[in-house]
């Protein structure tokens, strides 16, 4: 495998480093020129001839190992597994490299080590330029701070300064302060979800939520099925615990449960990861109709599912079809919710509901993770919820996002009808645009950000989506948003 | 190894059942009945004869691998190594099992999965008796509620409501509220260490700081050195991402750092943790000479330090000398702090010091987690340490637990003077007592718990201290303390 040492990523080329590895080797595989079986060079040397940090080759080689092209085995390293059709392969984390005899150490010689995946290179460098002062954020999937209730919170300041009530101030009960979660199931009783406090777990927002579930519930090297494109894609809060994904396609009514059986036996997957209502990105509502097959079809094949429902009260024009959990009448679905998308990300205060006996073992690793959720955000969030501020809120929060909706389709229709094909969602923060030419987003996320515009590109949601953005209407002030869905239009007609 | 099936751990003893286990295999070993290469049935099957779950098998091995007794290889389940006395195992955490075709699968049923490990049995019982009314909780280490600053965080709730300031409710930088990270600075600087807000990561407490390390910094089978006992035993926080701990003996000046060189080298150790000042559970504060003698041994052996300062600021007699960090020229230390010990647990704030480089990628992995702490716990944070309350309430706190110590110290003396030997500790909140007679903590723990006491026993932080204590004095109420005391003794002469 002399040859290797000849060929480097290009550090100038826009695509991440870790893609253009990745691409190098399914070349390499393709052509025959790397045969199954075949032993790469440990990722320390692979590090060092591609002139890369190990956590690039890291990133490039778990997608394909994902992909079925490479095998990695403890004692052996890393193999060639095939040419991406077999899907069944025994992969392990290690990469047989022995400890060498005692080493001198620094602190700094440890981050690139550790088993947790960097962020993609260009999620990185989206939560940098998110604080980066003038940018307009034209695809931040958050409320504007304009949205966020700052008032109301502020009144709640002072009401809690005179309540009677103690102070939180110790660590909280395992699944979350009570008065809390009675709160939480009355407002899941609200969503038509059914549930007592034992079945709540509060966490620090939905994503820990998903750190906990794939910590606590399963295995290494399983697989998740998952909407395609997703959400998901773009964290690596599964992928980090050494958990793989694997897509399911969607149509106009959500993912396609026909496909379900066939997947899930092919991948040996344990779980469904779906975000059914104004789905990220997409902003699509699984219908009716798709809900009850999708309930019977995992039922028959026993696939739990695992439900985001984070958007779910950001209807727009009228309620969504209720929840899956709400049709759930045997456990066969783990809820998750949020308060981020609809008060505020900074509390980070989401839940979990499923069964007593799931929620205790979450709650057990929840003890161990952080010792629970901040007492103060608790508190506010029980006073939130308790106090009617919530219903007022949700009202005007939804005449704000429906003024904001109907502009940013304005602006498309107005610009981007030759340039972009996008359906009008009926709640959440998205609208997710197609561009009919052939514009490479690498270059247009580039020069929009040299432009002061930072874009989410279809690519963090799913590999394939190379010609998608996915636009939010929820974060960028009005008077921002007109300027920058001009320019960018012009960005893209340039690149034509 | 059929002779297998014949043997049951005891539901009754009152020995967890992991341990029985493991009690079982060592004697097995020791006894050469099982050799040095022979395979063990799979984890499932194990389970299965012994009538446990699966995580009680897991818990047992663990501990067995780290001993070096048994041996993971991924491809052929687990065997025996040797009879602990040899230490460079190579250990992987799959088990070999491939997975059977496409099981009909419900939440339930992924309870013993997932590669966190559950609670000690112990540390479960405790966390929920933790929360049972009436109960005198004589080794909880935390502040009693009546120790806690509530008036003073109620006059903050209102000077946040009146404060002209914005109430931050959008998801914080990637380093933790800047205000706050600056008032950190400040008050690290009254410690002595210099810092600037740069190599400030803020954590959901010090919990949370290790989850990330071992995270982000450290390879799955690598090991760290620790004081033994330590409070990291009781805890999975390193062990649930692979990560072994190694003890190293204490004396009166704190960890032998003589023994530092010899232990990196046989254990292939990656970076030493120490809780230097009032340590968890001895109360033991290292030396100055100590200090010394440990920041040289590491920079010359290249071994990176992980330091814990959790309860450096509660001094009762005097100050105690300077953090490691304060001597820290090279980076060769990580500094983790916390509020919890002094001001309040449930805000879950906390804190990491290091080289930028290091708080970047433990940034990363943090966004990756939970997206940052909680706003609301940040803005408190910040106020709290601002507006002067912090030096006040320490004043206070520091009067108050040194009656407290005080009272204990008495009690001690008048009623456990022949029943075991202690040190007078000069700060925190633990004294670490020693029994004198053969008396066996487990049942001690359990008659203890029927009389509404809840203890901590000595093996929760080190497996061979199966003749401590720790006793805090900052919990219980000091009537209660004199009764449960009293009590306590009794208990302990009555099995003496
Ligand atoms: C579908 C979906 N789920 C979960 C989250 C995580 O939200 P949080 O962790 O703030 O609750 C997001 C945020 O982007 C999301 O879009
Ligand atoms: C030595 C030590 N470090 C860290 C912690 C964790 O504290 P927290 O996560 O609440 O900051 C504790 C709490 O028991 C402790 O004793």
């Amino acid at each position: 495998m002399n040859q290797l040492s000849q060929w480097r990523p290009d550090m100038n080329d826009p695509l991440p480093l870790y893609q253009q590895i990745e691409a190098y080797i399914i070349a390499k595989i393709k052509s025959g020129e790397w045969t199954q079986g075949m032993k790469l060079p440990s990722q320390r040397v692979l590090a060092k001839q591609f002139g890369v940090n190990r956590s690039t080759i890291v990133a490039a080689m778990d997608r394909l190992v994902s992909a079925g092209m490479l095998e990695g085995n403890s004692g052996g390293g890393t193999r060639v597994a095939g040419d991406g059709e077999v899907d069944d392969l025994t992969l392990h984390d290690s990469e047989g490299i022995q400890p060498s005899s005692s080493p001198r150490k620094h602190w700094n010689d440890y981050v690139e080590e550790g088993m947790h995946y960097p962020n993609l290179p260009l999620v990185q460098t989206i939560n940098r330029m998110e604080f980066a002062p003038h940018m307009i954020r034209l695809g931040t999937g958050e409320l504007s701070p304009s949205l966020l209730p700052e008032q109301s919170m502020r009144h709640l300041f002072s009401e809690i300064a005179s309540s009677l009530d103690t102070v939180p101030l110790s660590y909280e009960e395992p699944l979350g302060s009570l008065q809390l979660r009675r709160e939480l199931c009355l407002e899941l009783g609200r969503r038509g979800i059914n549930a007592s406090p034992s079945n709540v777990l509060v966490v620090s927002g939905a994503l820990q939520a998903f750190q906990l579930i794939s910590a606590g519930l399963l295995e290494r090297q399983s697989t998740i099925l998952l909407e395609k494109p997703s959400y998901l894609y773009s964290i690596h809060a599964f992928q980090s615990a050494g958990v793989r994904l694997a897509g399911v396609p969607m149509d106009a009514e959500g993912l396609q449960a026909s496909a379900l059986a066939r997947l899930k036996q092919l991948r040996q997957a344990v779980l469904l990861y779906t975000n059914p209502t104004y789905h990220n990105p997409t902003g699509i509502v699984m219908s009716e109709a798709r809900r009850t097959r999708l309930m019977q079809v995992c039922d028959q094949i026993g696939l739990p599912i695992l439900e985001d429902g984070a958007y779910e009260e950001l209807w727009l024009d009228h309620r969504p079809p209720a929840a899956l959990k709400a049709r759930d009448t045997s456990g066969q679905v783990l809820y998750v919710g949020t308060l981020s998308k609809i008060v505020s990300p900074g509390l980070r205060i989401g839940w979990i509901v499923g069964s007593e006996r799931v929620i205790e073992r979450l709650a057990d690793i929840k003890m161990q993770t952080d010792y629970g959720s901040s007492s103060v955000s608790q508190l506010m969030a029980y006073h939130w919820l308790h106090s009617g501020y919530h219903q007022r809120h949700m009202e005007q929060l939804r005449e704000q996002l429906r003024i904001r909706r109907d502009t940013m389709l304005e602006l498309l229709q107005q610009d981007w009808h030759d340039i972009a094909t996008w359906q009008k969602p009926t709640g959440g923060f998205y609208i997710w645009v197609t561009l009919t030419g052939g514009c490479s987003l690498n270059k247009l996320f580039d020069r929009a950000l040299s432009a002061g515009i930072l874009l989410n590109v279809g690519t963090l949601y799913d590999r394939g989506a190379s010609r998608q953005l996915r636009l939010s209407y929820a974060y960028a002030p009005i008077e921002e948003m007109k300027f920058a869905m001009g320019k960018l239009a012009e960005l893209i007609r340039m690149q034509g």
